[in-house]
């Protein structure tokens, strides 16, 4: 039997900045795993790396071992990739080398039936015996852009991966998170941290989240959850965690039939779902609805403040976008109040006079970049409000990139105030074009709908809800 | 004060198919909204247009009249874009020139306030003694990609235009409107016509919705509402059209603080959004949520049949995709029935070992395109769903185009049938890439992220159950 959980968080530095890594099961033969997760970590890692393979000299260029027992200079990390029926012993190895941490990307364990459990439980026995943690079995690894290390096996001609930046993310399911990783480079996200679980035999979430609060690359945790297994120890590190960065949970196999999904897909019990989202209220981790959202909201979260009231201005346009973004709002629990007079007469001094000051101010399609950047800084200024919701079309002739350069300082100052900003944009390439642009100038983040927009200032709020509770803001 | 409502559905053929337009307020300067018309007009229409301005001999290669009533050919078609004081002389000049049909573009209407109102009332009192349909004002008027003509001012250096396809678009909002064209653009969806209403002076959706239920062009309406005025019409409209073809809604305007917003947008009053809620659900109109939902769903009705029961097959290379598009298709009141025996069995000879023939179907990410292929296909055979949800990641190895090739068969094959299939992909930019191609080859509609596929699946049980109860599938 497997000894006592190790303490939470040991063991988990390595998996991002280890001295040495070996690849045990390293492979010669192009688009084999064991080739894939040299190729990747040899474009990626800066530290010394040590291919084990019996039958090989030498493999993309770096010496290789014939076992990690002959490896002679300081490992931290083995990543082993051998069949499943050869962990076991390899695992022995690793623990008598003396490393520290060991991913298992093989499959063929608990995910294929009762052999592969008791292969999986013999293999965590001998690693706790060595004291080795362990990622895995049946996962991608990980992949570190704050500190230059990808132990994944995915092929760069078929996927891409986002650059550095605050989000960490951490995901149940391999074959998911890989494809989410290709969605966050489309969409220009940039991640500290992905780290995929898998069968999630030793190191856990509550091992990660132990480990990510306090890593100053991560401002954001989201993660991807079918089931945990230590329930007590996850809501604990949750407790831990929220009240110094907000962690995002999209939680899966939430109905019945889901959950007999889940079941059959990573062998883990999904639980009863109300369980989970008592848990989730309870700690402060912000529950998400979809994959799509699970990324929206960690956007938010790592570019803008927490909210501190319910009050948002709504500046736009398009008045038919100001009504979906007011619907939303208020269906989601913030308010949209019209300005005072004094406001309202500040704002109709530089509009046009077409234009509607109350809130939304409807700067109309003839409004200019002047407009909607003066009207932000008026909204500001009132006192009035506590978020600020942007709906720019950049299809119209009077709205170009022009204004990221006037947003520019409003959206510091603003930071700066804790008044945070998201904005919604409805349009073609072009105007994705410049509203990247945007973002990327303002740290204003975009979303393709007022939904989306309205969902992410949600968040927000109900961030900074927990941390006024918590009486951290 | 204007007389009683024409008939419905009445000249609204003029808008799409006129012989000879004339553009009254047409410009010689580039940039201007009376510029723009003429020049998006000349790169759309085959047939004779008239530049209409006093001192002009010829604009854009067309001979210019001073007044409409100079014009010697026959002209089925006003587009008036002069200023808003001037548009009820240039009425009467188009009603005593006989056109049956004037689009009116200019601002300066009843959004204005009661001055613009009374001005409004004066035009459509013109009108109406002539017999002239009135679309608008204030508005950008039709682009129909089916027959060939645009009246909008917008710059295509500023935005797309979607081709032509099986979908009609009527929008309350045109800035709204303009900016989701090139949202459709960039989404690849057709159009068969796109109409902005503006004030809704005289043409309303009633009028439009009865053209397009007859439209051979037309296989899907979609709306953006924000209020009706003349509600019992608009109600035996819907009615009329859900038995012919679907109508997807999305209402504007739903809170107290979404009606506001909108009173102070159209002028419009949005109303009880309960009495909208029950006029949709009791005349088969397809609500949906936001701008996103609107296209998803009216581009799934566009591309695949009804669905005549609740069954699903989920077939996956992500067992966590598998998962979450179980928890979306039961919360939506679908079901993903296990397969009998006999069905697993066959699936099980085909699939990988570690492959899950129960449903959702988990080919794994080492399944192939083959694997995919074939098991819709022994889905379909099975006689034990009603639809197929397919999730291929195009980032792994064995998912490549090929996937295209093996599907249209079965595609087609289910279409016949009148099984639908929807298809959830998660990826970046490569995989988006052979995500459309598939689209294009197969007429599957491919979404981004499950729980959009499941809303579109989730809109053709709903229309399937609407026809079943109107006897009509």
């Amino acid at each position: 039997m497997a000894s006592q959980r190790p303490p939470i968080g040991e063991g988990v530095e390595y998996l991002f900045r280890p001295r040495g890594v070996a690849v045990i099961g390293a492979s010669r033969k192009p688009g084999k795993v064991g080739y894939m997760v040299l190729y990747n970590l040899k474009n990626s890692y800066r530290g010394p790396i040590y291919p084990v393979n019996p039958n090989a000299d030498e493999i993309l260029g770096f010496k290789a071992y014939p076992s990690v027992l002959d490896v002679p200079d300081p490992v931290e990390l083995a990543v082993i990739v051998v069949p499943a029926q050869r962990v076991p012993s390899v695992m022995e190895q690793v623990g008598r080398r003396g490393i520290k941490t060991a991913i298992i990307i093989s499959a063929g364990f608990r995910e294929v039936g009762e052999e592969g459990a008791k292969l999986e439980r013999q293999v965590i026995s001998i690693a706790r015996k060595y004291g080795v943690r362990v990622l895995g079995p049946n996962c991608l690894g990980v992949y570190s852009p704050s500190t230059g290390i990808n132990t994944m096996f995915l092929d760069p001609e078929k996927q891409s991966l986002p650059g550095n930046g605050p989000i960490a993310f951490i995901s149940q399911s391999g074959a998911l998170g890989a494809a989410l990783l290709d969605v966050a480079a489309l969409r220009g996200l940039g991640l500290s941290k992905f780290v995929s679980i898998g069968n999630r035999a030793d190191i856990d979430e509550a091992d990660l989240l132990a480990y990510l609060k306090n890593d100053p690359h991560t401002k954001v945790i989201a993660l991807y959850v079918e089931g945990v297994e230590d329930g007590p120890t996850f809501r604990r590190a949750l407790e831990d965690t929220t009240p110094v960065k907000p962690v995002v949970v999209l939680k899966a196999g939430k109905t019945s039939a889901g959950a007999r999904a889940a079941a059959s897909h990573t062998g883990s019990l999904a639980g009863s779902y109300q369980i989970y989202n008592a848990v989730f209220k309870q700690t402060g981790a912000i529950e998400v609805l979809h994959t799509e959202e699970l990324f929206d909201i960690a956007q938010a979260l790592a570019l803008q403040p927490p909210m501190r009231g319910n009050r948002v201005a709504i500046i736009t346009v398009g008045g038919g976008s100001g009504v979906m973004a007011t619907d939303w709002l208020s269906e989601l629990g913030l308010e949209v109040p019209m300005f005072s007079q004094s406001t309202q007469e500040k704002l109709r001094r530089i509009l046009l006079p077409i234009a509607s000051p109350r809130n939304p101010v409807d700067i109309t399609g003839s409004g200019t970049e002047d407009h909607m950047a003066e009207s932000t800084r008026i909204a500001l200024e009132s006192g009035e409000v506590d978020g600020i919701f942007l709906i720019p079309y950049f299809n119209i002739a009077t709205m170009t990139e022009r204004l990221a350069d006037l947003m520019q300082p409003i959206a510091q100052k603003a930071r700066e105030l804790g008044i945070p900003i998201v904005a919604s944009v409805t349009g073609g390439q072009k105007s994705w074009r410049i509203a990247k642009l945007f973002e990327a100038k303002t740290g204003i983040p975009v979303y393709p709908g007022e939904h989306r927009a309205a969902k992410a200032m949600w968040a927000l709020r109900f961030y900074g809800k927990w941390l006024q509770r918590l009486g951290r803001l």
